[in-house]
């Protein structure tokens, strides 16, 4: 493609509201356009690489023996209605109504349509196993879309479903899509990590997030330098290194528990400052409420209660604060609850808890603590959860090294559904016995458009992008100097019809404009490979330069099919020899 | 693909709401399933089939030197009043609010967004013409959806819009599109005319409707067999042949106009019934009235006002019937309505009125008739315009032959938008001199969704589908009789493996099922080559069978890749030699 008419406009400045680089360089490299909070339109670079990253999901999908197909977004409300999230999407759906009144979503995910179409196809055994999969635009009126295409509210995903008649089969399905996205996200040239993630009350214990690893990223991914391990923060657990209390040996160890005054200190701080000990001696007690009744939540005083793990524990129940009112009745006092003395309470503890000795809770009283507490002694009996946020510190509970903690951008989730979706919308099949069973279905996500803004997070310097050369817009950046220059012009054409011949593709900056802004514009723009033509035309001399490794040299016009092949044969990641 | 866990569910039976040919078929061989009225999924085959012809468009667009790129479905309801169509639309047009309680559509289409990138991203002329496309959902609420993929509410579209500096520069820009869509549907098998249709009160004179040539089709087509010429019915011109009077030419040729009394006779038929006379000999007379004013519009009696002209011939505005109130205040009785005597009307008419001789009237009184009235001396100095629906008999106004009538199905459209979107939205470029003019543009629609009905509709039997080679969703159909029979399975693994190799696409029906259900499904399938491994496998003998001329002969299978060559070189419809 000539540049001079193509639809590129680069920018000079960064736009003011964009934060993060790969908003910025979309916007700067004219990739993207927004039209509206979270709503963007491609432009002809950025459609590039957005098909190319979704030429690289459908080899994967097709490999990996899925079927592809296409769903439309407009969902009639009835089939939101029977799978029950109609009402608890939120907001987040958007809905709307046909000229008769009639209710609608946009899709913001395809598990009751895909349902619905199984259920009405296939009823037997024999066309099980099944994955389909489709390429489509999603909707969802976040609260806040930022960071460009991170974060959209109209963006490109992929997604997958599959069908099985056994929890095997499903095992089976999970591990083969598991394995395509390895593929695929290698292929775009990201550094991600396969993360364990929380899979709610829905069940299902291999649940895992596909990260990439950004400082940027909205989610925190605790994994071990050591071996494999690697889950999300919801998930992760770890082991707290044990607390050498040196005081606790000489002076409390098997005193009794007592009483001591400990005036207006209510909070794990003041505590800690007023009777000199670490926050790691104190056990911390949240009252909260379940199903109308209260409970007290145990974590050691450095610990945070992890809601998720929390909801867990109670059965998938929500929670909230228990009131002050409710604190009252089950004889306590706000800011100095403990476990000890109360009644009709259940008591919830964080592993963290576990032998503690020597240790401070509230007396439930006002102005009273508790010291000399021995959990083993004091509180047995005690039922044990993970219930907090693993902490810098903690330990790999499969390999013992210390854990390392990072930040991610969530590009794919893989998830075991089971039957939620099969039984509220009555998708079964029959096996080879006529008994009617529900499928069995997973659910496989990728956000293609974040992975294209991913990639860009984690492939650029401060001049621009560096396309991996699997996404690249364009393979070859063919830069004329001066275009009024006859003998540039004629080598350029010659050198444009040659790349493309044999099947590069090749931007040529054919534009009249300084030097200097064309040589900047193509290091924005950031293809793997710049052939630029210039003093040395008459001589079928140019210059190459590989955009990753910044290394320059020359070539004769006659090298560079040669050149190009040895280079993109290593995916663009080679220098020059 | 082995198609035991394909999901093509195909049905013996017809839908009981499907009317037309393509939507039966597309429903039978498990193309389409509708999730709401006006709303499909794509199953895989129908998919396949569906992304054929995107290629298809996408070669030619970008052969054509338009550029890809993909807007968003959410329109900000700022962009649609500013062009003024957010009130003009009606309820064809999707709106929603989001969580902030601001406007949104649901784009119908696209000129308001392109232009406005256009408008903020190309500012001089150096940047012109360009011509952008995309391939895009788009959301049309019809009032009455139907006939599956042709008359929908989520479809699948190509568009195009084209910047021009000039009006020469959209001439060519129109010309190069026009030229595009030619090879496009040439391409797609289909048996389409480009046809000359109005193009409202915008301008543009060269507007064009391509039309697939379909009994079921909602659009009527004017042609001549002998020229070129082509037109819908809504701009379509003709030359009516002279009504050879002979009766007139007996008794009244230079009689005065003669008041007759033609009691409750008010329509045309009643009174060339009464009067014993040809519809061709009386001047039908239509009261209306515009911008609140009344006019009379007179046609021959056999012809039918076309209401699109008659908006033309009145610069565009738009007209009702005139109540009986108002007939009484121009002087006239409704039923016996008549141009002569009346005051203060303007009066408006078709070119069939011009010369009658011997010609009926109303008498503008009750049960009052004027006969034996001579245009040319009676009616001296009337504005004639086009007014009047072609009718069958009617001659070429280019070469003389009688025109031709045919149903047809539009599929694509190109326009000469001019500065209409321009002008409103503020989209102008500055020239050489640095003046600031509107871009002057051109818009280019193809429904994609629809091309693919248009293929069925066009290309089956009263077995199944027909596939052009082109877009057929696999070349070949591989069916093995019995999958019990090693040998038979042996020699379709074989052959399955060398025609994947050699780059054809292949469906393999290995499933275990009666060769009658096999065989039923292939011709309903419909894909060019049907090669089937049976009793004969032992001595690496199969039949093939060509979908679209039913020919059917051995081969040996050895011989099958060199024969698919031969047979797809030619398009798929080549017989065996």
């Amino acid at each position: 493609m000539r540049q001079q008419r193509m639809l590129i406009p680069t920018l000079r400045d960064v736009p003011g509201d964009a934060e993060v680089v790969s908003h910025k360089l979309m916007l700067r490299a004219g990739l993207i356009r927004q039209l509206s909070s979270g709503i963007y339109s491609y432009l002809p670079l950025g459609l590039k690489a957005l098909q190319h990253i979704q030429t690289i999901v459908r080899e994967e999908m097709d490999a990996a023996g899925a079927q592809e197909m296409l769903m439309p977004a407009l969902h009639p409300s009835e089939l939101w209605k029977a799978s029950g999230r109609w009402d608890v999407y939120g907001p987040e759906l958007m809905r709307l109504e046909d000229r008769h009144g009639r209710e609608f979503a946009l899709g913001a995910t395809h598990e009751e349509v895909i349902t619905t179409i199984v259920k009405d196809e296939i009823q037997s055994y024999k066309k099980l196993p099944v994955t389909l999969y489709q390429i489509q635009t999603k909707y969802r009126d976040e609260r806040r879309p930022r960071f460009g295409l991170l974060r959209g509210r109209e963006f490109l995903m992929k997604d997958a479903y599959s069908f099985d008649r056994s929890q095997s089969g499903l095992d089976e399905s999970y591990e083969s899509m598991y394995k395509a996205y390895h593929r695929i996200f290698t292929r775009c040239g990201l550094n991600f990590r396969a993360v364990e993630a929380d899979s709610g009350a829905i069940g299902g214990t291999d649940t895992h997030e596909f990260m990439v690893l950004a400082d940027i990223g909205e989610d925190t991914i605790v994994h071990c330098p050591s071996c494999q391990y690697a889950a999300n923060l919801e998930k992760a657990v770890g082991q707290l290194p044990a607390f050498a209390d040196t005081a606790s040996k000489q002076s409390g160890q098997h005193a009794e528990p007592q009483k001591v005054q400990t005036p207006q200190v209510t909070s794990i701080k003041q505590l800690s400052e007023f009777l000199h000990i670490s926050p790691k001696q104190i056990i911390k007690s949240i009252a909260i409420e379940a199903n109308g009744e209260p409970a007290i939540v145990l974590l050691r005083g450095d610990c945070e209660v992890n809601e998720i793990k929390l909801k867990n524990a109670l059965d998938g129940t929500e929670f909230t604060m228990l009131s002050e009112a409710g604190i009252q009745q089950i004889g306590s006092k706000a800011g100095f609850i403990g476990p000890i003395g109360l009644q009709n309470v259940k008591i919830i503890a964080d592993s963290s808890v576990i032998g503690m000795q020597d240790a401070v809770i509230g007396a439930n009283e006002v102005d009273y603590h508790l010291t000399h507490v021995q959990v083993e002694r004091d509180l047995a009996g005690l039922a044990y959860y993970d219930l907090r946020n693993v902490t810098e510190g903690e330990h790999c509970l499969t390999c013992g090294h210390e854990l390392s903690f990072a930040k991610g951008i969530e590009v794919g989730h893989v998830f075991k559904l089971g039957t939620k979706y099969s039984r509220s919308l009555g998708a079964s099949f029959s096996d080879e016995n006529g008994a009617s069973e529900p499928v069995i279905m997973g659910c496989y996500g990728i956000g293609v458009s974040r992975v294209l803004a991913a990639i860009i997070e984690q492939n650029h310097d401060e001049r621009g992008i560096i396309w991996p050369a699997s996404v690249a817009p364009f393979a070859v950046h063919l830069l004329t100097v001066h275009v009024q220059d006859e003998i540039q012009m004629e080598l350029s054409t010659e050198i444009y019809k040659s790349l493309t011949d044999a099947g590069y593709s090749v931007l040529w900056d054919d534009r009249e404009d300084r030097p200097g802004v064309k040589f900047n514009d193509a290091d924005l723009l950031g293809f793997p490979l710049r052939i630029t033509v210039g003093k040395k035309a008459a001589e079928h001399i140019v210059e190459c330069k590989e955009r990753r490794s910044g290394d320059q040299y020359e070539l004769t016009a006659e090298q560079i099919i040669a050149h190009c092949q040895t280079f993109f044969q290593t995916g663009g990641r080679s220098s020059h020899e």
